[in-house]
């Protein structure tokens, strides 16, 4: 049982990166690794592993490392990795069709089970193997649905709408592509959760360091 | 000038959404934004903005919020936002393509200048205006070019070929779509940045919070 102590979102958002490169062990036949092997892995200290780690409990022994399949269990669990979970994606524009045409999502146990688009040529085809729903009709199809996951990929002008509806037909949990920094209604900012997957700003935390290597290289 | 103490990474990450949100902002002529209606519309406290502002100098003054343009170049310039940096993409796929018909990079500064893949059908041809070449040639290629930035979009298995090209060609900022943790050489940890675009450990970041509401509301 957990205790009742507020997880830092950092160290969640960090678990998984735990569990992919656990599981790229297991892969590799491998049982047993050490913090330090599984930290040079990650890029981050051995002490750091140990601190997320410890807010779940006991893993591993000082000086034994840690047993691969066994640990990437439990975060398995911990991060409910353990189950199929639904997702409706809503923009089948170009980026709508890649997303709904990658092979990465199922293997992990997440499903792309509904389409929608306002696109009238679209509504009621079937885009690698999801049906279109009208977008018109999300709130309503969503609330009545065992959906868990939204996925915004519409235009950055249209997000916002997206975005109010999936959460007014109960969604909890969105995975934003739009460029645009979503809001959600204060009262409920603990309950809703949205991951952007944004490539300009990931550009924008790098560019910081290029243009200080090119300034510390110029002197 | 810029003392020579080290701003943490999460610090320098957030200064995009400052950026974007500050842009937000100016677009509707608004010329003075309070620490608290800042911090309102990023989700952060007033006192983690004007932490993270610390690292650079003095912004706003107590009690009167900050003036939005001027804090808005000041941050542009910081990361580099001024500046016009060019791109390579490599893997022309389903994804690939999406990324190359993104309208999103180019009005922020991003540009897409040259594409690589192995396809022999595709080598050769334009893709939304950008020359594909045969990624055989990628490191030579990007070598003798200006490109600042590449761009991953390749089969997993690929990945860390395509990594190891670009960081040889020189390259020290990438953005990568492939779902691997990449490896960078230790003596260049420092230098290279790498930043995963990866849905999987973006929806994996959220499941804990959906398990957790799952279970407290099956109380």
């Amino acid at each position: 049982v957990l205790l009742a102590i507020d997880i830092p979102r950092v160290v969640i958002e960090r678990l998984p990166v735990y569990a992919r490169t656990l599981s790229l062990l297991a892969a590799d036949g491998i049982e047993v690794v050490s913090s330090q092997e599984l930290g040079t892995r990650l890029g981050v200290t051995p002490a750091q592993i140990r601190k997320d780690l410890s807010y779940f409990g006991r893993f591993g022994k000082q000086g034994r490392g840690y047993q691969v399949r066994p640990l990437l269990e439990q975060l398995q669990q911990i991060l409910g990795l353990d189950r199929r979970w639904t997702m409706a994606l809503v923009g089948v524009g170009q980026l709508g069709r890649a997303i709904l045409g990658y092979g990465g999502f199922k293997p992990q146990g997440f499903d792309i089970v509904a389409a929608f688009d306002a696109d009238s040529r679209l509504i009621g085809t079937e885009v690698s193997g999801v049906h279109v729903y009208d977008v018109k009709d999300l709130r309503r199809q969503i609330a009545g649905s065992p959906v868990h996951v939204g996925i915004v990929a519409v235009p950055a002008h249209e997000a916002q709408d997206v975005i109010d509806s999936l959460i007014a037909g109960g969604i909890r949990a969105i995975l934003n592509y739009a460029p645009v920094v979503a809001r959600v209604p204060r009262h409920l900012r603990d309950e809703v959760q949205i991951q952007n997957i944004d490539p300009v700003l990931a550009l924008q935390g790098m560019t910081y360091y290029l243009k200080e290597a090119s300034e510390t290289s110029a002197k």
